[in-house]
């Protein structure tokens, strides 16, 4: 791996080419949220026609920066950038963040193929052009005219789409969905899908990586560096562009090709890449991936108060090519001391709605520890004997008690207000819990669908060598 | 249709048989929800051991109420229900909704046969047992233990599962969806979805009906029925139990058989019955078919200020049966004055991240003031030249100021804080407004799906009449 793509996300120092003292400006937020996200590093404003910005001396050109820079983040017309890159190439910078629009976006093939000469000839990389940043939160580096305060955690976030990319950055803050990493990647002059997946393959902050795709230049490559991370960690795959029309779509708003449709699906499911269906469950897989360990074995138990519920979730399972078969005797026998006498002991285990707070804990509890169960998916609606704010401490308690989960456990909480905020806290805890028992049950699923495709890959890639 | 049944959503006195002072028990919880929620009839609690309740006289029976009663709402225990609905049949009461459990769902079939004659022998029906209640909101009506304060709206939901119903009872309320009416039909031994459709066929409050369904009794007259509803307004089933273990595991919830999952299938498309992949979509496609006006032509218009959030929906709406084309000529016209020179205006319209709130909702606007645009899906992604709520409230007003939605106007708004509070705005004022961008297109592809099936349901039935 090329060193100068561990500058984008461990950069030393980092100038911001075209900052600017007006608030709203790209040039503003950017510096702004460097400086507010509390990155370690120095940072350098750069502005020929200001002394100082946000507090910091300013610099006319990145080569009077004394000492040099790791990373240029460029925010400039798109005429002007060639000779920052020539200038910041000059000074020794390792990668430009080319923040600028106004290149093969727009027709100007020539100017973003020279960017990238330009770049290259000085051992530089490119990140963009046409981008709205970078984020590492290892290094509390928010290097983006994105929403500030992101939520650190383990999924790291690549986007080709910008408006897409940074709305679905303030979304995840809004559902407490922790990152390692966003990277928005816009026209993928120079450094690509493959070149951050070789990177971030190896970064021990992420756990899954989940990228917003349209196209990509080089296929093979792509699908080969895919299928070694994901004998590491977990890929996921928002395609857009997966149906024929959607792939029309793709050429009329990047004027890139989203590639044959069947193709791609062909080359994903070899490569063991996790095909999301929508963005929604995207981020509901991967956040399970971020926060849990992988199932001990094959055996999934599902805890459930609500009958009903438990249907649903047997019913998505299957459709993820998951089927439940009955929980062990051991479990069994444990249980039945927790609950009704007209509680069902079959998978799902159907506690009943009678059950009191303690008694649905105790019985999730009960499937964590039991060494033959090897994940585990709670169901709960609301009822009126019991309280998902209780529930939700108890289960947090319990759990710290245990030290932390040694098994996968996902949640699904229905139910009114009071659920909505115990969703939101086990959440920040680091249980992936969602308002529907399909979701719940999505992730848990995936969470099997990657350990087979992975296992699949791997008997494939050693015959291969 | 019997006239009893009409009793169970507009009855014009109630007795609550086994009515109690303790708040959590249920015979306190529905009284107090009764009153509660503004129900505007006479109410009458009933308990031999008590002379008033939250302020109202307590008789002994419902026989001894003067004048006796429209609907009894029972919850005794079960071995004391028989002898309640004798007592209530001679005094004249039309419909029993009998919230105790202990009858089939526990094995008890012969007591639960044994109710159903005893009712009918006095012309009563019999809503239950083991249900959570009703909710009938254009009589202010909220017998039921669920929580109190339901939304009024188009949707009325009626669930075989009680404690699913009963969270999603709860989650309505959280995400603004408002309802009709709300029927738990439990262990449906007398009163069934078929028997409640046809009042809900004719209801002029009711917009869409959504059940959840583990099994039906009756399969051929649910499906006449439901067949006969579509033609007049769409159907919405979560059907549990539609793989075989799901089936499986409805046998074991209820000891009630799911049935053929094929003949499921079929027998929904047949009926023109929208099969819901899951409860979070049911909700979506509801909330849509309650709030806004039918498709007026095939042309459906993306208005998108990103363009892969349009890459996505035109993927969705692919997956749904519905190809976008171009749009009219005359709107692209329209549009090209209020968006950037470098805008796509193909379909999805693309007016990009630079666009303002004013052209970002003319744009819209646009689209839904030209006349051979017959459908509008708007999609926004939170940018920082852009205010969520400005738009949802320059929308809100320009709606006003049309006099209401002529054609449909679904949106997913893609983003942070502001962005969530702006959906919720949208959703009050009754533009059914999502968070993915996925959720808003399969919305607005179902209403297109609805009037196709609708179509060739309305041929069949006439061939066969």
């Amino acid at each position: 791996m090329d060193p100068s793509i561990s500058s984008i996300f461990n950069p030393k120092s980092i100038a911001v080419v075209g900052a600017s003292k007006t608030p709203g400006k790209i040039g503003y937020e950017i510096l702004s949220n460097i400086l507010g996200y509390g990155y370690g590093g120095k940072v350098y404003p750069v502005n020929p026609t200001a002394n100082e910005i946000l507090g910091l001396k300013c610099y006319p050109k990145v080569s009077s920066i004394p000492g040099g820079v790791d990373m240029v983040v460029i925010s400039v017309p798109a005429k002007s950038v060639l000779d920052v890159v020539e200038d910041a190439g000059n000074a020794g910078a390792k990668v430009a963040v080319v923040i600028s629009s106004g290149f093969k976006e727009v027709g100007n093939v020539a100017l973003e193929e020279e960017l990238v000469r330009k770049a290259r000839s000085y051992g530089m990389r490119v990140l963009g052009p046409n981008i709205f940043g970078v984020v590492y939160t290892p290094a509390r580096l928010n290097a983006s005219f994105g929403p500030r305060n992101v939520i650190p955690g383990g999924i790291a976030f690549i986007t080709q789409s910008g408006a897409l990319g940074i709305a679905l950055m303030g979304m995840t803050i809004v559902e407490r969905i922790g990152v390692s990493s966003i990277i928005s990647v816009g026209n993928k002059a120079d450094v690509d899908d493959a070149d951050l997946l070789q990177f971030l393959a190896d970064d021990p902050s992420t756990k899954v990586v989940l990228i917003y795709l349209e196209g990509v230049n080089d296929g093979r490559r792509f699908i080969k560096v895919a299928s070694e991370v994901i004998t590491k960690k977990p890929v996921v795959v928002i395609k857009a562009g997966r149906t024929e029309v959607g792939a029309k779509a793709v050429a009329s708003h990047t004027g890139s090709l989203a590639g044959n449709v069947v193709v791609y699906k062909v080359a994903f499911n070899q490569a063991g890449i996790l095909a999301a269906h929508n963005v929604e469950e995207a981020f509901d897989i991967s956040r399970t991936f971020a926060n849990l360990p992988f199932p001990t074995n094959e055996k999934l138990v599902v805890v459930t108060n609500g009958g009903g519920a438990g249907v649903l979730v047997t019913d998505t399972l299957a459709e993820y090519g998951i089927t439940l078969t009955n929980p062990p005797q051991s479990l069994v026998e444990q249980v039945r001391k927790l609950v009704p006498p007209f509680a069902s002991l079959a998978n799902p285990i159907d506690v009943t709605g009678m059950i009191s707070n303690e008694g649905y804990v105790n019985s999730l509890l009960a499937a964590l520890n039991n060494p033959e169960v090897g994940a585990v998916l709670g169901v709960y609606c609301q009822t009126a004997v019991t309280d998902p704010t209780m529930i939700a401490g108890m289960l947090i308690s319990k759990v710290k008690e245990m030290g932390g989960l040694n098994k996968p456990l996902a949640i699904a909480l229905i139910g009114g207000e009071e659920t909505y905020m115990a969703i939101k806290r086990l959440n920040d805890f680091g249980i992936p819990t969602f308002p529907m028992p399909e979701r719940a049950a999505t992730s848990i699923a995936s969470m099997y669908n990657y350990l087979r495709m992975r296992e699949s890959v791997i008997s494939r890639l050693k015959e291969l060598s």
